[in-house]
Order: C-alpha cells, then structure tokens, then sequence
C-alpha cells in the first residue's frame, strides 16, 4: 500500500469525525457583514488557529482594522514547492430566515436524500467552510498518515470574503515575505457538474458605475411640460439602448480593445465538454443565447466581455398613474472583462460614451465602483496538468479546464501582489445555495473533495522527487 | 349708475363676507380619495346647497355611489339662454403637513405679502372652492343688486374630481334633461398671466399604460448568465428609445393619423402672446424645447401630441451594487392627444409597436387606463366672444384664448353626453401649488374673479334683448 492510498483511507475511516468539526464550526455564526457577529468572526478564526496548530501548523491569529486573518505554516520537503491556500471563514447573512425550510442555518445537520445520498446543511457548509475543511482534511490525514505533509503549505484564511474583503490586500502588502508562494490553491468554485471535477483557468474581471441623466431642475407634469421639455428617462434609454447594436455587440468605442479571440485548443476543450447549452438557458426559461454573433452560451459566459444594465428607475414607479415628467433618471451598469481589459479605462470609455450622446440641457453625474481584472491561468505550469491528472483519477473522469463569468477578487489580489498564480480547484455544486438559504454541501463534494486534496497536494509534492 | 356697475359694486362692498363664506367651506376638509373623510364631502355638498338655496335657488343635494353631487337652479329672462356651471367642491389630501409653512391646510387665513397685495392659504382656496365661490359670489351680487340672474343658471358641482370622478358621466346620462343647457360654464383653469385672463379653448386628450417585459423565468447572476441571458431592461430601453426619432417625432407607425396642424390665425394669436419660452423653459432649468421640429415650446404643449414614459424601473436599484439580469423591466407611458387620435386607437398603434420589437424569449404584457379625446371650442359660437370682451373689461387687457396641456376629463362628458360646449375661465396662477402643500389663490383672483363672472353672465344674458 502507498503512502497515498493509505491517506485516502485514512480520510475514509475519519469521515464522521471530519463532519463533527467542520459542525463545530459553522455552528460559529461568523456573518461578517453585520458588526454584531464580530466576536463570532473571532471565535471562528480562533477556531481555524487551534485546529491548524492540532495538526502540526503554526499558526496565528493576526488583528486588521475589521475581522481578523489566520495565517499557519507548515514545512515541506527540500525541493518541494510552496504552496499558500486560501479560503475564507466568514459567511453570508441568512436571512430571510423563515425560507431555511430544511433546518436552521447555524444547527447543521446530515440530511439523507430519498435516493441514498446525503448532504450537509447550514450556512457555511459550501462557502467557505466546508470547501477549505477538503483541504485541512488532506492535510491532517497526511500528517497522520506519514507525518509529513507533501509539499511546504502556508494557509491564508480571511474573514471578510462575503462583506468587501478591504484588510486582505494592506495584510498581503505588509507580510508580503511570509505570504510569497509558488502557488496558490483556492476553494471557493465549483465542479462542472456532480461528476466532472474542474480547475477554473479563466475568470472574467468586472467593473460598475450608476449614472445619474438630470434635465429640469424639478419633477415637471406631463399636462404643462410633456413635447416641450427634455424627459431624462428618454435621455437615458436612448443612450443605454445604444450601448449594444442589433447584433448585440457593445458600441461603446475601444470597449473591445484587448479582448483576445478564443485560442482554437480551449474553445475545442469547451465544445468537448458536452454542456448543454439548450439545458442551461431552458433552466431559466429562454431558448437561445441573446445577440447573433455566433458564441455558444459558454462562450459567451466564460470568454467574452459583456455591459449590462442592471438596475434603472426614475419618474413615478408606484401603483396607478402619474403623468410627471421627473427630473433624474437612474441606472447601474457593470461590465464583464477579459484579455487586457482594465476596469478604470472601460469606465472611462463608457462615460465618454454617455457624456457624447448628452442632448442640450441635459448632465450627467457617475457613482463609480472599482473592480477587477480578468485572470488568464498559464497552463504551461505543470502545477495545472498535475492537479488536473490527480482530480481526473480521484473522479474517473477527465477534470475540465473551465472558466467562471463572475470574478474572484483574491485571485487578482495574489497575483498583483505576490506575483502568484491561483490553482482554482473547488468541489461545489449548482445547487448548493450559496448565498441563499438552504445552504448544503453534498457529503460526496466534502470527502472527496479531502481525497482530491491529498492526491493534489501529494502530486504538487512529486516535483521534489 | 347701470346694474352692471352696482353689481360690481357690490361684490366689493361684500369681499369681506365673501372670504368669510369660502373659508367656512375651506375648514370642511372634503378630501374625496380617502373613505375617512366621506361625511366632510357630504357636509361640504349640503353647505353648497343650503348657499345655494340662501342665494334664491333650489337645489338638493343627490346621492352616487361614492360623494353626493350638488345641483341647483335658478330662472333666467325670457330668451336668455341657459348656463350651466361645472364646478367641484373635493379637495386633493394634505400629505405631507409639514410642509404647509404658511399655515394649517384646512385653517384657512388671508397672508399680506410684503408688496401689500393678499392672499387666501388652505386647500382648496384655489382647487376648485374658491374659483367656484368667483361664480356663486357674482349670483349673489346680482341677486342682491337687481332681483334676478341674466342667464337661466344650473349649477352642478361634484366631489369626485380630484379622485377618479367615476359617479358624474352616469349621473349625466341620468339627468341628462335636467342638466342639458346651451353652454357650460367651468371654473377649473388658469390665467394666461397674472395680468391677462383667458379663455381655454383648446384640451389635449390623453391615455396611458403600463409594460412589463418579461425575460427569463427568474432573476440571473450576471457572472452566470451575463452575455448569455436576455436583459429584459435592454429590450424595454431599446423599445421605448425608438418611440423617437432623433428629431423627436413620434415614430409609432399611424401615430400622427387625425393630428391637425395648427391654424394660422390660432398660430398668430398665439405668437401675439408674448409667451416668454425662455422663462417657461428657464424657471425648471432648461433652455432650449425637446427635439428639433420647429414647434415652439407654447405649441408643443397646447396643441402636439405626445409619447412619454412617466415611470420605468428594473432589476436592483437599491445602494451599492448587485449584478443581476432581473427576469423583467417596466415602464408607465403616457399619450397627450389632439385633433382626432382615439385613445383605444393610440393604445393599440402602441401595443402593436413594441409586440413588433420583441427579442426571441421575451414577453410583454399591458396594463391599461382608459383615457379621452382633445377638445377644441367651437369659437364661431358668439357666446366666446362676448366672454372674451368682458374679460378684457374687467382686466384692462385682452382676454386671450388658450391652450391647455393637460385634460380636463368633464369636458369630454360635457360634451359627448350632454352634447354642450364649455366657456373654460379661470384665475389661478402658476404659484398656486394646486396639489401641493401651501395652496393659495390670490384674493385678486377671488375678487376679480367674481366681478368677472358678473360681467361674463351679464354679457350672455344680452342675447336675451
């Protein structure tokens, strides 16, 4: 028996004791976003600094100006790469409480479906928790195992994920040298689906505004003023509606500057995935991928750059009618980037674009949001193609390289910062209810999960050989 | 010394029991949209009828559904021709009180400005109580001074006009004999200026209704779908956009069917004006009238139709960011008519121009209000002209005939179920805040207001010689 198989089943006979601590602490009600749950935010780091110091990691719990970062260590083999985790152990508000109809969120629970499988219920169990207790699992099963863990592994777990994550960058600047890695391991993402493991290769970056069109100086009635005054929600629709063509294409002059062409291997590797594209938009009721530009929903999703209207409002918007022409009209809008994309230079792009298509009287005011860039991973890594064989053989089935149509902050943050590239590599599930109620992880998610971890990190380690 | 001039001097000798007779029906706080004050609208029709009757014509109070109306008679001479004045005694709510800086609402009290001239604060001291008093003063006084009215009189006030009014066309239909006269006489519009009384010869019709576009069957991340998914607020944008061209004209196909242009003499009266577009536009901040065909801003409101949307909302649009692609957008759109354009016609030409815009995967559904046609006095009627000539006695100006921007609802029943024009005059003034905290009628108004009404029935009633 190998070292690895006797880890595996080492992480196999300790399964009800790895599902009794990762409990213990999503019973901690770590909300970071609402100050009164602070002292559970510390309770929770406090929590992750005694395990990690159990299994042979020093570990400490440092202050910033709002919830407090773990950081451990723990030494490898000479010759082995360093790796930093990362993983965070705030959560998300749970409200509205009455919708947790399978049990409170902060009491959870194993829940053993009709058809035999089970999964873990509570606020936690996936995002964050349950996805970084897969790899401290590995960890402790390996130590137990051969006393040893495969690689150098320095563990990174911030509080303030889920509530604008403003400490972590000054804490990476200030503790660059502790920090520094070859590479990152994340889990926070997702599989491509229940039975195909997947490393996330490409995320989208993403910036926002709202904008203000102001023209009267107060709300006018349509009886007095309607034909002769500029109507801002006119303004506005005219202009927002002109950021896309027929086709769908974003107008806005430059906005696809920087935006790469699909290479010909990854968009084959996509099509090879077998996503159903019909599947996903009949879930949501549509039938086709908005826009004629011939991009498969994946593409779409995971490749290409979007503006989006998500919010508008202006004039009277209760029940009945009122005849006003109002004096503001409202809108946010964000951006999905790609390639060299840089948030700063869209939202200036797309404020040109707005301020020149401003009719007489009418002004413009902007709210503007950071953001991010996209991440392309470099594949020629070997670290990629050693995690991708030892998902593969944990699952049975090839691990995808995929791309994510959200944006992981950290993941830019690691590599402006610390020069480090993320292997992204998380066991969540569609319908997990991240953010919502309901929150579960699948049991299968969570050991095998450990199991993908301990062969991870045991491959990453193989270098050193 | 001729009856007309004792008339007049009457009216002044009595101003101070006039006020004190409106601000008695002022106190009676006869809010007609909210149930709580149902008997305050029946106390206010009972002191009209029991004024009436003081003044020396039977009247009665008659049930509805919801408020009572008001009607009462008076003989006139022989061949004099019979009048019937429109009037209501309901009143707009009060919300928010603590904007009344003045003064109580339903506390009326007479405030001397600084440059001496007076006037009358509370609800309704403008919005129809006191301009209806202008007409019921000018009976009284004509009474007093010389026995009898000029004219037959019918006086028929509502309670329903500032809430929905749907008791007064069935009621018309009911009494339609009773009530049918040569011409209605209607106090409910304004002066051209402080300076110089008008005519309102001229209404623009209206209806309205309310769009929903439906995309996906729930609300999209749009880091999952953003690209992918229909954006129900870029379909409702793009719509409502291309209702106008760049010059501003309506582009719903058949929407200009029955609009007439405007007369040449109706135009010259109207430049003779001397309507200041600069301040019209200027006091609301803008400077120059919406889009690029050549109408003024005057003829723009007074005789153009219109398009606009009133209300429009979708998606978040609350604090900060949330990026989703809701599953609908909406929106509230109003039409101003004139000439010809039917309101159901409008509706349908509008209802076909967005169905025709509809993306793949998207919906719309309507929600309607009924609506009236434009109306245009008939001014070969020699009543106008005598109207206008004591007007402009008693202001020392000529009376003008104008437009109006807005609707006014009984106008159409008037004339569709009565099958009788209107003689609209009125005194109130841009800063009368109709509708808002602080109304006010300036006690000019009020009292030149009644001598006018004196000099009006005065005139009408000489077709009887």
């Amino acid at each position: 028996m190998t070292d690895l198989t006797a880890v595996l089943d080492q992480l196999d006979a300790d399964t009800d004791n790895a599902i009794a601590r990762l409990f213990d602490l999503v019973r901690i009600p770590s909300v970071s976003t609402d100050p009164a749950y602070a002292d559970h935010c510390r309770t929770a780091a406090e929590w992750h600094r005694d395990d990690l110091e159990g299994i042979g990691f020093t570990a400490r719990v440092a202050d910033t100006p709002r919830h407090p970062i773990v950081v451990g260590h723990h030494d490898g083999p000479d010759g082995a790469p360093h790796v930093l985790f990362y993983g965070h152990y705030d959560v998300q508000p749970v409200d509205p409480l009455d919708l947790w109809t399978n049990g409170a969120p902060f009491e959870p629970k194993l829940i053993t479906r009709p058809d035999g499988t089970q999964m873990m219920h509570g606020r936690g169990t996936s995002d964050d928790k349950g996805q970084t207790m897969t790899f401290v699992e590995s960890c402790r099963a390996l130590k137990q195992v051969t006393g040893a863990l495969p690689c150098k592994v320095t563990v990174l777990l911030e509080g303030e994920e889920e509530s604008g994550g403003e400490s972590l960058p000054p804490f990476m600047e200030a503790n660059r040298d502790e920090l520094k890695a070859d590479i990152a391991l994340i889990c926070d993402t997702g599989m491509f689906d229940p039975n195909t493991p997947a490393i996330t290769t490409m995320l989208r970056g993403n910036t926002a505004c709202e904008l203000t069109v102001h023209a009267a100086s107060r709300d006018l009635h349509s009886g007095m003023y309607g034909g002769a005054a500029a109507n801002p929600i006119h303004v506005i629709t005219r202009i927002l509606s002109a950021m896309h063509d027929d086709d769908g294409r974003i107008t806005i002059p430059g906005f696809y500057d920087g935006v790469p062409e699909l290479p010909t291997e990854i968009k084959a590797q996509w099509d090879a995935l077998g996503f159903s594209h019909a599947q996903f938009l009949g879930d949501v009721g549509l039938s086709e991928p908005w826009g004629k530009h011939g991009y498969s929903a994946l593409e779409h999703v995971w490749s290409r750059p979007t503006a989006e209207v998500n919010g508008i409002w202006g004039g009277y918007i209760g029940s009945g009618f009122k005849t006003v022409i109002p004096a503001e009209a409202h809108a946010k809008v964000s951006f999905r980037l790609v390639g060299d994309q840089q948030p700063e230079d869209i939202i200036t792009k797309f404020k040109a674009f707005v301020e020149d298509r401003l009719p007489a009287d009418c002004s413009v005011s902007f709210n503007l949001r950071g953001g991010g860039v996209a991440t392309v991973m470099p594949l020629e890594d070997p670290a990629f193609e050693q995690a991708r064989q030892a998902l593969t053989e944990e699952w049975g089935k090839e691990a995808a390289f995929i791309g994510c149509g959200g944006s992981i902050p950290v993941v830019g943050e690691l590599k402006n910062r610390l020069g480090m590239d993320s292997l992204l590599i998380g066991f969540g599930l569609e319908d997990d209810n991240l953010h919502s109620p309901n929150e579960k992880y699948d049991l299968r998610s969570f050991t095998k999960g450990a199991r993908s971890w301990a062969r991870v990190l045991t491959a990453l380690g193989s270098k050193a050989a």
